[in-house]
């Protein structure tokens, strides 16, 4: 196992002749690749490049539009549905997110709910357009069914991350981006890899029993919300996965809870939808509409501060701010590049012989 | 340890008649009674009239303004900025969202940030006021800090509670209302009373060790926040409290973090503070801001009906819908009345005997 490094340029190039090449416009291809490639520089490696070529195959089975009419099809002065006509969700929170946006400057604040997508990529990407406009930035999504709510033996919910952001003075912003699960799918597959065992608490089997096998979920377990069982407050996680998912689908017609399609060509879609597509929920708030802009960003400051420099429990670790490693990754990553595991290497070069563009390396 | 049952209308003069005495307006006893009373109908023992003593205590302080002017400070269409001067919570977040539904009624939406304000009771009874108007209602408040962030050994954040509330058609509305912490107080404070140990996760040492001390807390420990340790997602707990107090707090110009004033008169609060009084978050947004109500109310019935009939672990038990267990218990106790522990009949005497009205038995 082994990484190579590119540059963001490199990339992003590479991203954008996919997303050309498989039809869509150069204004949408551009958006897609920017949402992709920010995920991979702000070191969220499995939302960047590392889903490039699932997204092709979704295409290829005709599941993501590349064409999109995305509009909005209900809406009073502060809210709106959007529909995603089946694009991108890469493309359609960003639109769905500049409505908001747009409200937010007019009326204080601005709220879309979306149906008829797919997946989004990074909650914080989307929530960070609102904090660039000095706004309070909220993006949440639901996304096909892992989770199974407390008491149950199926998976009912998502991983469902829900992201806040908000506008720092002379720190980054703070950014609470979190799926509701105990632990993302993400983490099982780093202890796939590593064929390591994973903590009670992140799964139960097919009998609902806990498991420490980071392969349960192929053999008809589930993952466990945030609070990992009663005693520990999974009926929070569930609840705020119930939260996602209700903002995101049922407020604007999408499919909800199990009825979710999965994000991979290999599992069909339920043949009894309830909705369309995926649903999201973006909301921008200006924080002008509340106070002065400068009186919140230094009192934001002064919390960071407060919290950076809080006592710890081991001298050596710090109190960590939310978004704070993302956006030192960034910051990194502008400079010294993108790594970028083997397997993802070699996968985008296959994906690249397949659509006979140039191969990344 | 024995109960005694009351009549809710038996409880609600009682209550009222307390108010009154510290000197609250006819409108605000009547108010701050049916917030109360609501918690104990709802079976949220925690929050009713077992605090009646401790806000007559912070009263005696000079640190609850009986007869408070509470008023907008800020606004634009959707969004403001109340001032609570002082008052009891359980007056002024119902105020604030108040406003927050006036303004979604007019555009869509509305958010309204409050500072220089009390405990609030139960984040629920503010969120249903928008329910009861076909809309979705959300409230948070910040509390006195006693949960430590993941890595640190100090109570920077309080159990921040936060509440989303669904109207749903012929089932009761859909409410997440939970404390941030893994815990809430409210549990330790129950095994105190059984002299029972609690479960790992739940609370750290003053040197933060994991204990199973329920009086932790009396020597320096600290909450731990939802998720309990970092690898079981105590990062997203402690994001989720913060995002509480930020929206709490920092928009509006309250206290903050460690610096919000404790909720019991034998502590004193900081004397550098960096705020006015606690603060609240409170929002409502239309439904049929997004989709016709009956379209969303049949989803969310169907959202139930299949999240009530999942398949469970343990077939003597069901998936329980959020907000579900407290609307029984509202409906039960309405008709055969509210049980209070013999410990707070005696306290609500004592009170009674101190300001010189008729016990209540």
């Amino acid at each position: 196992m082994g990484f190579i490094t590119f540059t963001e340029q490199k990339l992003s190039t590479f991203t954008y002749t996919v997303f050309k090449k498989i039809g869509c416009s150069d204004e949408h291809a551009t958006l897609a690749t920017a949402v992709l490639i920010r995920s991979d520089l702000r070191g969220i490696d499995s939302h960047g490049v590392a889903r490039l070529s699932g997204y092709v195959r979704l295409w290829e089975k005709n599941r993501i539009n590349a064409d999109p009419n995305i509009k909005i099809v209900h809406e009073t002065p502060t809210t709106a549905t959007v529909d995603g006509d089946g694009g991108l969700g890469l493309i359609v929170a960003p639109f769905a997110m500049k409505i908001a946006i747009e409200k937010a400057e007019l009326y204080g604040s601005g709220w879309v709910s979306v149906k008829n997508s797919n997946h989004f990529g990074i909650a914080g990407y989307h929530a960070l357009m609102a904090v660039e406009k000095d706004m309070i930035g909220i993006s949440m999504t639901n996304a096909s069914p892992l989770v199974a709510p407390t008491y149950a033996n199926e998976r009912l919910l998502g991983t469902n991350p829900m992201c806040y952001a908000f506008p720092a003075g002379k720190y980054p912003p703070v950014i609470v981006d979190m799926a509701t699960a105990a632990a993302a799918n993400g983490k099982l597959e780093i202890a796939q890899r590593a064929n390591k065992s994973i903590p009670d608490g992140w799964v139960q089997d097919q009998n609902g029993e806990n498991s420490n096998n980071p392969n349960e979920l192929k053999t008809g377990g589930s993952l466990l919300p945030l609070g990992s069982d009663k005693d520990h407050g999974s009926h929070k996680g569930y609840g705020l996965g119930a939260t996602v998912d209700i903002l995101s689908a049922v407020l604007s017609g999408a499919n909800y809870g199990p009825w979710v399609p999965p994000f991979v060509a290999f599992l069909e879609p339920p043949t009894d939808p309830v909705g369309e597509g995926i649903g999201h929920f973006l909301g921008a708030m200006r924080v002008d509409g509340f106070r002065p802009i400068t009186d919140f960003k230094n009192h934001l400051d002064h919390w960071i501060e407060r919290f950076k420099n809080a006592k710890t429990v081991d001298p050596n670790k710090k109190v960590i701010i939310p978004g704070e490693p993302e956006h030192a990754f960034e910051q990194e990553r502008k400079v010294t590049g993108i790594p970028i595991i083997d397997v993802v290497v070699n996968d985008l070069n296959e994906l690249a012989e397949k659509l006979g563009i140039e191969r990344l390396n």
